[in-house]
């Protein structure tokens, strides 16, 4: 038996034209400990976005039914030779129904239920899973299970990671996010103090409201002395940004040794003895990070990435890390949309000129039957 | 018993006015395991430059006997509130007679004895010192000795440090300065790559006339290329960075992206899995640290300082490299100056203005009795 439908696919060419199109492919019978999962609902991540819209000139893109072709900035299609003429899927996460599954025990006992997975090309109206990564959603709707996998292991591996550090307390950039939300309740549950570093007054109100002890607004005048004061009350000297590019991770350093040096008895040309450490989990600004010279030597900057984490976790937190998600699908792993969208839609300029924009709080949701 | 004579200190003010100027001190008879040392010769090593040239309008400096002012740029006195209105004292290491010594075991058996030690105010005529730091020179000279902690223990600092993190290959920035030529001897010597960065065709010759095997000149071309292909051929994903400042460091995490890329069979958004990290050790160029989002999520960049580093050593270990270092005084860890000048000398216009460019090759060593 094998299924028929449309998937969204992403083609880059050598001379930076990219093309979206959704094209119909025939999914063939699972085998092993694969199902095959009719696709219901799919969160369009920025972590998406990357084959999607990153560094496009969507203006100027030209929009067919269920084709999309555009110029992406040089330097970047220059980037990623690697994938010059090589048609990508699109899609981590989403959630669904198994309507066949291979002879793998895990794989059978998934048979009709309904479960979220991390197919890769989640964009699509079917998709081959691996049992292994899916999370059987029991009476959870398709909507509720969609962003059970990405947002949820992000922040739990940020706590996690944290805890491995010997902290006890985090700083997070662009933290009115649905990940932003999701560690904020996170680290009240575990006890991890959470300096929250947000743009709008809006996004400080949002948090408060949902028990942050520490918000503070990069957008007000007095934004150093906010972050100063917050780092000293928690002792937060690792942090996590998703924004990448710019300055956002350099002036969390500076705080923090700010804050160091104001406990020093004595001048030290080298800085403060603490260590501050920035994970760079994503790239909202595709500019480069700049990092001046005024921490002393103290101080990491580095990449954090969801697979290489979850790589290092044994199997015995793997399985405690998703239970928990599981547990708390409606509570503390609950995501929320801006609006949602077809297969087809998804690819007008409307909406990919919105969407592009990742602006906290208006995720989109695929919903490829919808 | 005290002896009394000159010793430079650097005073900045609040409003940006730095002085250096040469003052009378009396020296108490040293206590415990401290030691008296008549100084002989002390190198001006970069890490001393803070102290006396970082960010100075030498040029329009007032210059008197034995006294500098100055002006720093306001940013980085703004950086420094720590030391405003502190004297400090300068140069971290140098060589000299111990003329006098603590009742303690160690210091007394050093007592008439050539030593090299690490005061913290080596330019001056006399220095107290920990014996424990001391090492005894032998018929070494004290120019011979002078250079025998800073540079020697940073080397070989990172050949450990790369050990520890389990790699074979280093990358190193600069590297035909005394420390670079340094690194090199001891890398043949133990059987570690590298991959030597210099900017001048005369500082290739230098290194392969030493021996090394990888020398890339970033003034070339073909920069990149040689960069990429030195890299592929030692397998060094960590590297040292003396300058800090622009994109040095970032370069090189490019060309160890591009390498790993290669390898792999499947394109994947967030770049390879190998892991790639720069220690900064320096800040040669005091801009920013500039990051370009090139080389996927798998890096780190740290800063990376020697005092920390020996923190971390047993004793078992220190004990051994400074007797590697006592071993190899005239041959691996032999230093050479451009020129000799007395504590005077070392405050003229034009000493500050040569030894403040930091050039490669042209090391000042300063003789407070010469």
């Amino acid at each position: 038996m094998t299924t028929t439908g449309r998937q969204l696919i992403s083609t880059l060419s050598a001379d930076g034209t990219m093309v979206l199109e959704l094209e119909e492919k025939t999914f063939p019978q699972p085998t092993g400990n694969q199902v095959l999962v009719k696709m219901e609902a799919a969160p369009i991540n920025p972590s998406d976005l990357f084959l999607i819209t990153a560094g496009a000139d969507l203006e100027n893109a030209t929009y067919e039914a269920g084709k999309v072709t555009m110029q992406i900035m040089p330097q970047l299609a220059a980037g990623q030779s690697g994938r010059h003429g090589k048609p990508q899927t699109v899609g981590n996460e989403g959630a669904g129904e198994v309507i066949a599954a291979g002879e793998g025990e895990q794989a059978q006992a998934l048979l009709g239920q309904r479960v979220s997975c991390v197919p890769g090309n989640a964009f699509s109206e079917y998709a081959i899973a691996d049992a292994m990564m899916c999370l059987p959603l029991g009476d959870h709707s398709a909507e509720e299970g969609a962003s059970s996998f990405v947002n949820p292991m992000t922040a739990l591996g940020f706590v996690e990671t944290a805890k491995r550090e010997g902290q006890d307390a985090i700083v997070h950039a662009a933290a009115a996010s649905n990940l932003g939300q999701m560690l904020n309740r996170i680290c009240q549950e575990d006890g991890m103090s959470l300096v929250n570093i947000v743009r709008k007054e809006a996004q400080v109100e949002l948090l408060k409201d949902q028990g942050a002890a520490h918000v503070v607004n990069s957008s007000d005048d007095d934004y150093m002395k906010q972050l100063t004061a917050a780092i000293d009350a928690t002792g937060a000297y690792l942090g996590f940004d998703p924004i990448g590019g710019g300055k956002t991770s350099d002036t969390v350093l500076r705080a923090m040794e700010q804050v160091a040096a104001a406990k020093m008895t004595e001048f030290s040309r080298y800085g403060s003895n603490q260590q501050k450490k920035m994970y760079i989990y994503g790239r909202l600004e595709m500019g480069p990070t700049i990092l001046t010279p005024s921490y002393g030597f103290g101080w990491t900057v580095s990449g954090w990435l969801l697979m290489p984490f979850l790589a290092s976790c044994d199997m015995q937190t793997m399985i405690a890390l998703r239970q928990r998600v599981q547990d708390g699908l409606k509570t503390t792993f609950a995501s929320s949309y801006k609006t949602r969208v077809s297969l087809d839609e998804m690819l007008t300029k409307d909406a990919m000129m919105d969407y592009a924009q990742m602006s906290t709080g208006e995720k989109y949701l695929v919903t490829p039957h919808g």
